[in-house]
């Protein structure tokens, strides 16, 4: 990894698969992006889902790799006709796909001389791009310009990640701390909540619902780059909270 | 709900929360939505997540609903002052809120006559809006043109989504069924099932890899809106693969 700066450094997360949309999966690999980034102090800044369509590819692919420093996307980079996103990659880019002679080495290892047309699909990466390694199974992702094209299984995207991170130039770390509030619904909590909030412009605070075994509650989440502020404000918001009346609030671990 | 039409009707997503970005919360409303819309044959066409920010929220909105047929937002609609998508959607339509006298009578029935200043911010909606219902608990969400706003916490959006589909315009609901096949991956698969979704241009055939026990399978996804034409591919795909040397390959319930 490149120098940390006090710069926000911002990625977006593009899904690319109409079986999201038609809600047959579950999407998970963007909460293990955005909790990957976190950790190297890059701020995921916006996500979008869409089918696998060319032009909606292309069209999202430049609105976001224009707006924000990184965009990682997952999906479509298999064999089948269906698998459209080097494609659309190269399009947005403006460049040819070619077969990278390293790809179709690893796959005629793998898969002995013959490797038919579908699975040729999977060694073609842009004109000026570079492979994203994967450590689990299969083809690498790639990568051109700030963005990175990483496969749609989570176990295969999330062990690409690994070599997402030491190519961005990452911002400090952000330390995040939990209260969680139980038996108190938002209501109560919105006003000392706000006080602290408006006092630390600097850092995040966010209020995050949930309803349980004693009624509404709400996990309070502290974020900063600075612990020795974190710690100081955490104990800042048990106080205020105390001081409201609300008496079931304590610091958690973070899920 | 009313008359249903051969058009196709497109909805988009709008989830509003730094807690998604930040990879704390894992979201699920997407899927819901999908999953509910998809009954009412209304199609999912793109997802997007923003945080809470309104200039942020107010683009993305406006973007989202002048491309598609309806938007539904789900967060941000709470007491807190991190809450501010009533007053992002009432920017984005150009409209006030107002404080809706029959969600005051509704918060005074609950919680007495004295309702504090944050709870009173969830009793807003935008000048010529509707209520959405909350059967769950709570106040409601409220609609606006083509768009409807929703809590963000699961079981509540659930409750709402469901005076959400009567107002929405449906098309005819589509079918699906998935043909599993285990042991054999998208490599040796794509061929034959390419050959059967070119026969078949009007019908959506997906293939969705996992890595099982036997190693690489897919399941493969036919969704039509002709019940009677999707069988007959279902048979056309099972002999296909099995016609290319494909051995374990047979009709699941889809999950």
């Amino acid at each position: 990894m490149s120098q940390p700066t006090n710069d926000r450094v911002t990625a977006a997360v593009l899904v690319i698969g109409d079986e999201i949309l038609s809600g047959r999966t579950q999407d998970t690999n963007t909460r293990d992006i955005a909790r990957y980034l976190g950790v190297i102090g890059v701020d995921l800044a916006e996500t979008r889902t869409v089918p696998d369509v060319m032009d909606e590819i292309v069209d999202a692919l430049n609105a976001l790799r224009s707006r924000y420093d990184y965009v990682i996307t997952t999906g479509g980079i298999g064999p089948t006709h269906d698998d459209i996103t080097a494609d659309a990659v190269a399009q947005a880019f403006g460049v040819e796909l070619y077969e990278h002679p390293d790809i179709i080495a690893m796959m005629a290892s793998r898969w002995g001389g013959e490797i038919n047309a579908a699975r040729r699909r999977m060694a073609r990466i842009p004109v000026g791009g570079d492979m994203v390694k994967n450590p689990v199974q299969g083809p690498p992702g790639f990568t051109i310009g700030n963005v990175f094209t990483l496969a749609g299984v989570p176990q295969i995207m999330r062990g690409m990640l690994e070599d997402v991170g030491p190519r961005m130039r990452g911002g400090r770390p952000t330390v995040s701390r939990t209260v969680r509030v139980e038996g108190s619904g938002e209501g109560v909590i919105a006003a000392p909540l706000e006080a602290v909030a408006k006092a630390h412009p600097d850092m995040s605070l966010g209020s995050y619902p949930f309803y349980g075994a004693d009624g509404y509650g709400s996990n309070l989440v502290l974020r900063s780059r600075d612990a020795t502020q974190l710690g100081d404000v955490v104990i800042e918001l048990i106080a205020a909270l105390k001081a409201a009346g609300i008496e079931n609030v304590a610091e958690i671990e973070a899920a």
